[in-house]
């Protein structure tokens, strides 16, 4: 594990001493806001990209620095046992395998974090091909977690 | 209007040239989400600097970054008129008003962009007092907005 992983996982980790006591509802229903939030920008970002709006270099740093501020405030301090098959602004879809492989979570999350980092990174020197490519690394990123620990919709 | 706040309305304008076409219900759901993920990070600082949670710098700034960085992401691109009455997770409670005051919701917009900024950068410097301050002055930029502009609770 390299530096900047290990530093990804602790800020992942780290956040796991919660700063706030929250019911079970509260962290499915944050998590899914932050998530939808870095949607949200992730969503813009692909528009830009792509050509279905106008490239905006301001937007797109601006984008990009909001998905890696999120990945980096402690999403893993939304993830407790105890929120399984319970309902923020709709049930959650998170397995339970989640809390049985610790090891590969924070490696997943590590990678997502690294990779939510570079993009702000990349956004900001503005070369629309090199942007594209590093929103794929991240939506790639996203997807590992999906395809592990969030069950199908229903 | 000085500089900063002049450069903080643009941020909240330039976004108004939308970074991506979006449905109104979609609009009213992202902004729902944006708002209540700033809202977990309000809360994370408010704990730790209250003491119900261990004051953590690496946390307090993480949490302050998240909200100065959705604050700067184009949050006014996600206003609309056609958005009135729309559910997005729960259906808006944005008064008409707010569009026939654009001036006035230009300054909210500003001030609150501003004291975002400098929570991000008072939290850097990692002194609790001086936090704990400028976290009642983004609760009070919150709130100018709420009471002009949001309905009471159904």
């Amino acid at each position: 594990m390299n530096r900047t992983i290990a530093t990804a996982a602790l800020a992942f980790l780290t956040a796991s001493a919660a700063a706030q006591p929250l019911k079970p509802e509260e962290m499915v229903k944050f998590r899914q806001a932050a998530y939808t939030t870095m949607a949200w920008n992730m969503g813009k970002i692909k528009a830009m990209v792509e050509g279905a709006a106008p490239f905006n270099q301001t937007q797109i740093s601006a984008a990009a620095n909001a998905i890696a501020a999120l990945a980096n405030a402690g999403m893993g301090s939304l993830y407790a046992p105890e929120t399984l098959g319970k309902t923020g602004y709709t049930p959650t879809r998170l397995k339970e395998e989640f809390f049985k492989e610790p090891e590969e979570v924070r490696k997943i999350a590590a990678h997502f974090i690294e990779q939510a980092n570079r993009l702000a990174e990349i956004a900001a020197m503005g070369r629309k091909e090199e942007i594209a490519k590093q929103l794929s690394e991240v939506s790639k990123a996203c997807k590992a977690c999906h395809d592990k620990y969030r069950a199908e919709e229903r």
